[in-house]
């Protein structure tokens, strides 16, 4: 397999927004043949089921979850994300399946075994080359969420509490622990310090990929 | 676990649903207490994703498509099927999990131990008591199919090919092999007389629970 695929992960107000425009704009002034999507969404299958998952009245438990968003993971891979690496593209994916292993596992206390067997089937393999970690504590991302939007604009997820968030973030950290590719930033920092971390860590990826 | 599991599987025109109007017609005269529910559906998720899996015009592979059945199943046995069957009801479902295992297993080519592993996820181990299996060839289906409905209205699944619907019988067929508890039932024959072999079965079954 050519090309090379990225993955940015992080809890709530981490940044990754931020940091995935100027992710991409780097990508763009630079050259690089890159696409870019996003979990859950990406293909007209994932799109319907974001909505349910972010916006559903309806009590989804951590297994429904998980297997909502295997089968849009699935689909973005055979549909989006394989063909692109096969043109030897970069693809930069905002969120993949850490998330499922922080939020659904970590913090829906569903088995990480379970979960790592069940993405296996769903992504055929198709791992990241470099994970890049935007962690940053609960009460900071709040103070940052407050400064920037309405508190009451949180999706289904987001609106959880501190002690799952937290969850999340250590389940994160935990991954990083087991995983090479997946590289931690601090995202308390400036944007333009997270960046430039960004930066380096990919080129050096890239190279050596 | 007390309760009463009973699945109702087949392929296209099998008269599944005729059988089903005549079976919960005799549990309501006979002062049973049941619930009657259909997969993929039978709760608000399931008929969104019901939507999705049959009128969709995206293209979903089998894959994603068992996943997003697996996520239905988990949601419709947590929310209706566990809570009637601790309540001792008997719980009649129109499908089951055997469907994904003739349709997108045999049928559609995925490995039947990676359904089953990901299918003991979703249901918490919830089997049927019992499974009819109503089986029909093809050709008669169709005859029966021309003869009932304007065969326009076919939707994603069932306007597969013959070939196709073949593979789903005789996985279905294979599935009876491996299992006791499901029964076949040749549903060439008259309602009347399909209807009579399964009441007989249910009688025996339920009765030895």
């Amino acid at each position: 397999m050519s090309g090379f695929l990225i993955s940015f992960e992080g809890g709530e107000a981490c940044g990754k927004s931020t940091q995935l425009k100027l992710f991409t704009k780097f990508l763009e002034e630079n050259g690089y043949d890159y696409i870019c999507s996003r979990e859950p969404g990406g293909t007209p299958l994932g799109e319907q089921v974001r909505e349910i998952l972010l916006h559903s009245k309806q009590n989804l438990s951590p297994k429904t979850e998980f297997l909502l968003f295997s089968a849009c993971r699935n689909s973005l891979i055979e549909n989006v994300v394989l063909p692109a690496l096969k043109q030897n593209k970069i693809v930069v994916l905002d969120r993949y399946y850490d998330s499922s292993f922080a939020y659904q596992g970590y913090a829906g206390n569903l088995d990480i075994k379970d979960l790592k067997n069940i993405t296996d089937f769903a992504i055929s393999k198709t791992e990241p080359n470099l994970t890049i970690l935007l962690d940053i504590s609960y009460d900071e991302a709040m103070k940052r969420k407050q400064k920037d939007q309405n508190l009451k604009n949180l999706d289904r997820i987001e609106s959880k509490p501190k002690s799952f968030h937290e969850k999340v973030r250590n389940g994160y950290l935990a991954l990083a622990k087991q995983n090479k590719r997946i590289k931690v930033v601090d995202a308390k920092k400036s944007a333009e310090d997270v960046f430039n971390e960004i930066k380096k860590l990919f080129l050096t990826s890239y190279k050596n990929n």
